[in-house]
C-alpha cells in the first residue's frame, strides 16, 4: 500500500473531547473516526487491526472446538420476557418496534438466543457438550460513552456459550477457555492478569476477567505479589480479622446533630474515630428496602452486596425516596426503631458503643449497641478490600493495580436454561437442564486496550501480530531519484515476499513522514535517505532510537535478514512499562 | 470435524413455512434457524459457507484497490436529514431513539454516513478516486419477509463508495467494480448476466445489476440471443414502432358503462379490443397528481414513470383519494376535462378514435382523440417491455427470464455529495461536489442464491469455492473395525494435508448419512464400506451417480491422486441446468 493511497488521515491537534490515550492517538491515526456518542466508523488501518484480532480470536476458539456460528443483533422481545431479563436489563438495553409494532431489542448480549437456538434440538446427553461462539456487534446504551473504544454504545464482541451434562463437563470446558484466552493475551503479546471477578447482571456460579493493567482501566485489580491471588475489588474477599471491642455497654443516648450527615461531620462535631461510627446505607431492591450497615471508615461494595443477596436490581434509595417513606432526611438514617431488613458487614459485629443515625432530623444516636439497640437479620463481608488489606489466601497485604477487562468468562449453571425450559435427557432418560457456561472478549475493545498499554509520547506501538502493517518504508526526499528508485524496490521485494508493507512516497518532509510513522505505530521503519549515497539504509524499531545500518550496494539479502531478525525480536513489552 | 460433533441438526420434515428450495435446504441442512420473521441464526456450516462468500468478496475488492473500512450500523438521525431520505426512505427503514430520545437509524445502506465520513477529510483532488467498502448487516423492515434468506430484514451486505473528481474516473471505477463483480461470479462457479438496470431509491445517472438465473428471482431479465443486450424489465426501453392510425376522427360520444370497470370489462361490454381503449393511471407524488396513460394491452412500468419524473415518493392514488378528490370511482377515471398534469406512454400518441373513463360513475368515452379531447403534457416510453418485444438494440424478439440480483452498482454523481455539502478542491483551486459511485453485493443472499442455482431433489449442491466442507468420509458400518479404522486413517490423512474434511463416524445406518451428505451437499464423499474387504473405497462427486473405485492396499496415493482430479474436474453447471 502507498501511504498517498491509503485513507488515514491522520491529525495534527488533538480532538477536543478525547479523555484517554488510545481515544486521541486512535483518532489522530486516522483508525477511527467518531459518527455520533460511542458510536464509530473504522477506517483502513482500524479495519485492518480489527481483522488481525478477529483472527486471533477465532484461531483460538476454533482450535479448543467452539464452532463458529452468527446470531442475530436484532432480538424479539419475547424471548428476553422469557428470561425475565427485557424488563431487568434497565435502560443500557436499546429497544424499538419494527413496522408491525413488534419489539425488539438490538442484542446486548446473546444468551437468550442461544438458548432458544438449542432447546428442541439437542436433546441427547451424547451431544453434549456443545460450545458456539460468535464474532459480531453488540449494544449497550451507556449512560455516558466515553474514552473511545473502551467505552463504546456499539462494539464488537466474541461471545461463546457452551452446554453440559454435568458439572465436570462446565469445569472442563471453563478450564479450556483460560488456556484460550491465555493464549490470546500471549499473542497479542501483551502483559495480563487472570482475576476472580463477580458476574453481576449475567449470573452463574464463578467468574473470572482477563485484565490488562492500563492506568486508565476500570477494573480495580487487588493481586497478591507472595501467593499469586488475583481479583477484582467487587469481588475481592476480606478475611482478615475485625476488632472486638471489650468496653461495657454505656447507655444509649439521642444527642443533637444540627446539620451534620457525612461520617466526616459526624466524627468531627462528637469527636469520635470514623472507626467508632457505624454507616448506614438504605437500598431498594425486588424485596423492597433493606438497610445496610458498616463501620464508617469502610467503603461498601455493591457487587457483593448484590451476589450476596441475589438481587441486581439494588440501588441506592433516593434522599426524596428515604424522605417519603421515612420521613427523614438522608444524613440521619440509622437503624435503631426502624422496621426494614438490616444486614451488615462482619466490621460491624465486634463494635461497641457506637454512633448511628437519629432516625430523625439533626440527631444520632451515641452508644449504640447490638443485639441491645437493634436487630442485624444477616452478616456477610459488604467491606470493598483495598491495597493493603491481608491477602485472602496466605494474608500478605494486598497490592492493588487498574486494568482493561478484555476478557470474562461466567459457569452460569442452570439460570437461563432454567427460566427458558430448554432440558435434554440424560443417561437415566431424564430431562435435565442445561449447565451453562458463557464466555465474552472485547474484540474492538482489545484494539484501544493494547494502545493503552503500548504507547509513547509519540504515538501507538503496535505488537507485530495486529499491527495494520509491519514495515514503513520512508523516501525521505521525494526529488531524489535514487533514493525515490531503491525505495520503490525495497518496497516492491518486501510486498514479494508477503510482508505487509506501507511505502510513504508522499512528498512531505522527512519530518511529517516520521511523525506519522510514530503515530500511526508500523514496527519497522525503513529510512532510504541520505545514506544511500554510501549504499546505505536504516532499520528502526517503533520503539527504540537505534538505527541500524545496512548496505544494500550488493543486493538486499542484508536487509531481509537484519528485518527477520528484528522481527523476531520485536517486543513493545521491553519498551513500555 | 467430526459428525457427531458438528452442530449441524439435520431435519427430515420441511419446516411449514418455506416457499423456496434454498429456504427448505438451508434450514433442513441445519444452515441456518430462523429467529423471527426475516431474521436468522447462521449455524457452523452456514457461517462456515458465509465466511467463504464474504472472503471472496474482500479479496475483489482488495484487487482493485478499494480499501476495507467498517461503519456503524447504528446512523444518526441527522446525516439523513440532510440528504432528505429521513422521511423519504418510507416504511422499511427501521428507526428508534435512545435513551436520551435521539432519533436513529438502523442503516439499511451507508451513502449519509461514507459521505459524512470522507466530508472535510478528503479535500484534495490529489487523493482521488478513493474506493471504500465493508462487509456489514443491513437492515430493511420489508412488509413480508420471505424466500428465507433472499427477502430478510437483517442481511449482511458489501457495499462500496467511491469518490472522484472527473466524471472519466467514476467510468474507470465503474468499469473495475464490473470485472470485479464478474470474477466473484466466476469464482462461485455460477452462470450470471450483466443487466441495465433502474437507479431507484439510490438515485443517480446509470446502473447495471449482476445476475443469476434462477426460477425464483425476483428480477425479470430480458435479453437479446443476437446482440447480447440484457436490461431488467424495469429498465428495458421500447423502441419498436407503433401504429399510426389513419382513421378520420370521429365525434366524441359519451356512453353509459354501468358497472363496467376494467379493460376487459369495457373490451367486452363496447366491442371493442384492448388496444383501442386507453387506460388512464392516476398517480400520486412530490407535486401532487399526475395522470399517466397507456394502451389498454400494455403493462404500466412504475419504475420508469418514477426514473422519468425524477420523483421515487410516486404510488399509485388509492379508491378512496380518487373519490374525495375527483368525485369518481376509480374506474371511470379518464383525460378527459380533468384538471391534472397528463403524462403518456408513446403507444397513445397514433391512436384514433379510442375509448377512454368518463370522469362520471358508470361512464366512458368513445371515440376520444388528442390533442383534440385531452392535452397531454409529456410523452414518455412507460410500457413494461415483455417477451417477444423487439431488442431496442438490434431489433430481434427478445427472451425473458427471471433472475436473483446478486450485486447492484450505481454511478451516483453528485446526488449526495451536493446534499450533503461534501466538496473538493479542484486542479484550479475551485470547490467541487464529489463525483460519487455506489456498489452493493448481497453476501448472505449469495448463499440462498447459490442454492437456488445448484441442487437437486436431495439436496444442495455447493461449489468447491464456498462448500462448508470440501469432502465427507462416511464410515458405513461402525461396527466394523476395520472400516472405522481405515476411515479414521483416511480423515486423518486428509485432515493433515489441509483438506476441509468431515468424518461421519454417527452410529447411524449408511443410508441416513448419505441422505445428510446429499442434503448439506458435501462436493466430494469417500465410501469406506464392505468393499474395504478388497481394500477398496469408494469417491462420488455429490452430483454424479458414478461411484469412482480406488485401491488403498498400498497407500494413499491413488486415493489422494482421485480426489485432486475430482476437484480440479468439479462443476455443479455441468450438473444442473
Amino acid at each position: 500500500m502507498r501511504m498517498k493511497d491509503l485513507y488515514a488521515p491522520t491529525l495534527k491537534e488533538t480532538p477536543s473531547d478525547v479523555e484517554t490515550v488510545s481515544h486521541e492517538y486512535l483518532l489522530r491515526g486516522g483508525f477511527i473516526r467518531k459518527v455520533a456518542a460511542g458510536i464509530y466508523t473504522y477506517l483502513p488501518l482500524g479495519r485492518r487491526v480489527l481483522l488481525k484480532i478477529e483472527n486471533i480470536v477465532r484461531e483460538e476458539m476454533n482450535r479448543i472446538g467452539a464452532q463458529e456460528i452468527l446470531m442475530p443483533i436484532l432480538q424479539p422481545a419475547e424471548l428476553w420476557k422469557q428470561s425475565g431479563r427485557w424488563d431487568d436489563y434497565g435502560p443500557e438495553m436499546m429497544k424499538l418496534k419494527d413496522r408491525h409494532e413488534r419489539d425488539f431489542t438490538l442484542g446486548p448480549t446473546h444468551e437468550e438466543i442461544v438458548t432458544d437456538l438449542v432447546k428442541n434440538e439437542l436433546r441427547s446427553y451424547k451431544q453434549l457438550p456443545l460450545t458456539l461462539y460468535q464474532i459480531a456487534n453488540k449494544y449497550r446504551d451507556e449512560i455516558r460513552p466515553r474514552f473511545g473504544l473502551l467505552r463504546a454504545r456499539e462494539f464488537i464482541m466474541k461471545d461463546a456459550y457452551s452446554f453440559h451434562a454435568s458439572w465436570e463437563s462446565l469445569d472442563e470446558t471453563y478450564e479450556q477457555f483460560k488456556k484460550a484466552y491465555s493464549r490470546i493475551m500471549e499473542r497479542l503479546g501483551v502483559r495480563y492478569m487472570i482475576i476472580e471477578a463477580e458476574t453481576g447482571a449475567i449470573g452463574g456460579n464463578a467468574s473470572h476477567e482477563f485484565v490488562v493493567p492500563a492506568k486508565i482501566g476500570e477494573t480495580n485489580v487487588l493481586f497478591c505479589e507472595k501467593c499469586g491471588y488475583q481479583a477484582s475489588d467487587e469481588k475481592a474477599e476480606y478475611k482478615g480479622e475485625y476488632t472486638q471491642e471489650q468496653e461495657e455497654e454505656k447507655p444509649l443516648k439521642k444527642v443533637p446533630t444540627p446539620g451534620v450527615k457525612t461520617i466526616e461531620e459526624v466524627s468531627e462535631f462528637l469527636g469520635v474515630p470514623p472507626s467508632k461510627i457505624v454507616k448506614s446505607l438504605l437500598y431498594k431492591g425486588r424485596e423492597g428496602y433493606v438497610m445496610v450497615l458498616i463501620r464508617g471508615d469502610l467503603e461498601l461494595n455493591e457487587a457483593k452486596l448484590k451476589a450476596h443477596l441475589k438481587d441486581q436490581s439494588l440501588r441506592m434509595a433516593t434522599p426524596e425516596e428515604i424522605l417519603k417513606d421515612f420521613g427523614v432526611p438522608v444524613g440521619f438514617i440509622g437503624p435503631i426503631g426502624v422496621d426494614v431488613k438490616k444486614v451488615a458487614d462482619h466490621s460491624v459485629r465486634g463494635l461497641k458503643n457506637f454512633v448511628v443515625g437519629g432516625m430523625e432530623e439533626d440527631t444520632h444516636y451515641v452508644n449504640a449497641n447490638h443485639p441491645r439497640d437493634f436487630k442485624v437479620d444477616e452478616w456477610y463481608d459488604l467491606r470493598t478490600v483495598v491495597e493493603g488489606d491481608p491477602c485472602p489466601v496466605c494474608g500478605e497485604p494486598l497490592k492493588a493495580t487498574k486494568g482493561i477487562e478484555l476478557g470474562h468468562i461466567f459457569k452460569l449453571g442452570t439460570k437461563y436454561s432454567e427460566a427458558m425450559k430448554a432440558y435434554f435427557m440424560d443417561e437415566n432418560g431424564e430431562m435435565k437442564p442445561f449447565i451453562m457456561g458463557c464466555y465474552g472478549w472485547g474484540v474492538s475493545r482489545t484494539m484501544a486496550a493494547v494502545v493503552e498499554h503500548f504507547h509513547d509520547e509519540n504515538g501507538m506501538i503496535w505488537p507485530l501480530s495486529i499491527a495494520p502493517y509491519t514495515v514503513v518504508v520512508d523516501i525521505l526526499n521525494m526529488n531524489d531519484a535514487e533514493q525515490k528508485q531503491v525505495g520503490e524496490k525495497i518496497y516492491q521485494v518486501l510486498s514479494e515476499k508477503g510482508e505487509e508493507v506501507v511505502l510513504d512516497d508522499r512528498e512531505v518532509s522527512p519530518g511529517f513522514k516520521f511523525k506519522d510513522a510514530d503515530l500511526i505505530g508500523f514496527p519497522i521503519r525503513i529510512n532510504v535517505g541520505r545514506s544511500l549515497k554510501e549504499g546505505v539504509v536504516e532499520l528502526k524499531k517503533r520503539y527504540s532510537k537505534e538505527l541500524v545500518k545496512v548496505n544494500i550496494k550488493n543486493g538486499f539479502g542484508a536487509l531481509l535478514e537484519t528485518l527477520e531478525k528484528m522481527k523476531r525480536e520485536y517486543d513493545p513489552k521491553e519498551a513500555v512499562r
